[in-house]
């Protein structure tokens, strides 16, 4: 059952004693140890998690049920502590760290709201890049064609999800980790506004730029995870907001270069039936968005960030790093303090003009990567690499760039090769976001 | 009236109608005018103050008094915009920056509360060293002894207020720029919690460690400045907290090193007194304090963040820089980025740290400077300014590496040159600190 169904399917499910959390743990279990379930979890907690279930299972016959995800099988992203297993971000540097002490802030508010945690997902090591390949853990392959790449670096916790190995995959999302694996497996992915989520017990890439979301099924599967993950006092799903009348603006800008075939087409169809649907949809000018390129020089605050945390461990443990991404996070060893603040200044600048120029519009709506899935063998290459993940991650790092909030959800035909719809607001505004990106779901999966 | 009265007693005057706005502000204006006023101001607000203090008078007569500052003279460190006027923070290199557009919020918050703005008060350059020499302004000779420094940075504040020029200077202390000149003028001062008084409008020095407070007659009238420039909605000086039973530790540290005959006599002296009047004075180790040294190396914050703001600056005026200030300043132009974030890393930590050890302890007791004010002739070495800075700035400092909040008010007996005591508590016990001091202010100036 779990491939297909939602959040809410599966709750409902419990409810109706017409599964247990037991038999959809063992379910989620064994299609981790299956060939599709390879190189998706760096480590499953197989008798944590079934002592987890029976517990949920005996805790529900009591009438307790915390929220819509207790007894549903999660995932957690490598980087996330989980208390008693190791934490290691998909790298080989950080095995032998030693057990966690105790759950990271995400992590513990999963587990109180009673879901089951079975096992660390995979991921580009340390969470640098957007492709999602892992030389140490394998790279798992897209669900839709194998041979082509998961997107990353929430790699394992897409394919979790689509897998049927878990109701939701826990991700970080620093330039488009959550939504990129979203969008190329066709899920809907959020990331929510930095401080929706306290990051305390991940291993950071960048905190000027770490936010804390979720991949499942649906926009209402993630804002159910979302609201959980944010402390909130409601966990069910956001009513739709109404679309008509709604101001959706497509920004001119680079977000709409460099499209496929395929995006293009599916983007321009999803537009189509939006505004069909009575939204507002128009063209709009962000030609700010073209500043945003000086802050991403010399790495910018993730290479600067990221070498600053990897100092140490680097000068132990250099020859252990996958190679494409030492090097990247290398380029942060010879940026000074007066660079590193200017990128401060810069960021807080641009914020404050997009703040401006979003004022009139609901949301803004781009495709999440211009591109679908690449395969894995366009990637051998060095350059071809650094090209492809610049692509991949071009449009969804906007939205951490200038501390928004984002969701993608599919917008492909059905049959086709996933295709991942954004739809950005501004900061705070993550449960109106939701409720705006349930709405568009409805619309897209009604016609699809 | 002004040298010797306090606000309360300026305050009363001008209810009774004993004197009048205007009648202040013409003799605070006089007396900067006189031989004694001289260096004190970069420049006096003659014509704006004047008007300002007939509105005031004005108002009065109408029953409008906003709070105890309203119609009373203000002094404004160099460094805040005050709208209409040029803001130089001391330098050649921002002469012709032209006039201010607004007021900063800290001199806005005066002017709200009615305080008549009677001038920008000289300052080291860009508020960088404790000593207070200015060479393109002079040097405002300290009003016990006009051979010796005032202390910096704000040494037009302080001796604005001893010479009768000001009931209050508006200073800011990043190192101990507010405390350092109040302890060697034998006035209070007081450094608050970063937090409290926004830092818009001023040029900053190091927007990590910069706060901004008052130097005023005594503790009181620190206090009452300090809820003004808090936005508080009391307006009030604080009961005195009665002294018995209050634990203070004497920090076993470097704080009590190096300290002259005059100093070292004038704090034993009162740490007696206090525990005669039945305050708990105890010893307690403060080891941790010496850790504080690797966050100063190669100018720490203060050069990093100056660097950054100065940087264009410096390429277009670098020759107009005083070099004393101009070379501490370009230390921040070779840190690196890591560096940079190894500082704030281990800020945090020193801050954990001393909260712990704080706990036990409702506030800290130490001479604000070790030493009494030196003769400007010791200065004239480089050497020897850079070792008796380091020296002045030793003990302040540690309040704003630690985001603690501080004091300084005078300990020395009646005629000998002043010495400060600081009192110094935990981030955010501001009021309560305000409280202690009076009670300790009360103490020392009853049996001096």
């Amino acid at each position: 059952m779990l491939p297909d169904a939602t959040i809410d399917d599966l709750a409902r499910a419990l409810r109706d004693g017409r599964t247990s959390s037991r038999e959809l743990t063992e379910q989620a279990l064994a299609r981790a140890g299956e060939a599709g379930g390879r190189h998706v979890f760096t480590r499953t907690f197989d008798e944590a998690a079934l002592a987890q279930a029976d517990a949920a299972d005996r805790l529900r016959a009591q009438g307790v049920v915390p929220s819509p995800l207790a007894g549903l099988p999660v995932s957690i992203k490598d980087l996330f502590d989980v208390q008693g297993h190791e934490t290691r971000a998909g790298s080989r540097a950080l095995a032998g760290s030693g057990p966690a002490a105790r759950d990271a802030v995400a992590v513990a508010r999963l587990r109180a709201a009673g879901a089951v945690l079975v096992g660390h997902t995979n991921m580009t090591e340390f969470a640098y890049s957007g492709i999602g390949l892992n030389p140490h853990y394998g790279t798992p392959g897209n669900p839709h064609d194998p041979a082509r790449i998961p997107g990353g670096s929430s790699s394992g916790a897409a394919v979790s999800v689509a897998g049927g190995m878990a109701a939701m995959g826990l991700g970080t999302d620093t330039g488009g980790s959550v939504r990129i694996p979203a969008a190329l497996c066709g899920l809907a992915g959020f990331k929510p506004t930095q401080r929706r989520v306290p990051l305390d017990g991940g291993v950071p890439l960048s905190w000027t730029l770490d936010s804390i979301g979720p991949i499942a099924r649906t926009i209402r599967c993630c804002a159910v995870a979302d609201a959980i993950l944010a402390g909130a006092p409601e966990h069910g799903a956001p009513a739709a907001l109404p679309l008509a009348g709604l101001r959706l603006a497509v920004p001119q800008s680079y977000v709409l270069d460099d499209m496929d075939e395929a995006v293009s087409e599916a983007f321009a169809e999803s537009l189509t039936r939006l505004s069909e649907a009575g939204a507002r949809v128009e063209e709009a000018g962000f030609e700010n968005l073209l500043e945003l390129g000086t802050l991403f020089e010399g790495g910018g605050f993730t290479a600067a960030e990221s070498f600053h945390w990897h100092r140490r461990l680097l000068a132990e443990k250099r020859e252990l790093y996958d190679p494409r991404v030492r090097g990247r996070i290398e380029r942060g060893a010879a940026m000074l303090a007066s660079e590193y603040m200017a990128l401060q200044d810069g960021r807080a600048a641009a914020i404050a003009e997009m703040r401006r120029r979003m004022r009139p519009w609901d949301a803004l709506l781009f495709p999440t990567v211009p591109i679908v899935a690449p395969r894995l063998d366009e990637l051998e290459d060095d350059a071809d690499f650094t090209r492809l993940n610049l692509l991949v991650l071009r449009n969804s790092t906007v939205a951490n760039m200038l501390g928004l909030c984002a969701a993608s959800l599919p917008c492909q035909p059905e049959g086709a090769l996933p295709v991942g719809l954004t739809v950005m607001a501004g900061e705070g505004q993550d449960e109106r976001l939701l409720a705006m990106a349930a709405a568009i779901e409805d619309v897209l999966r009604g016609g699809a």
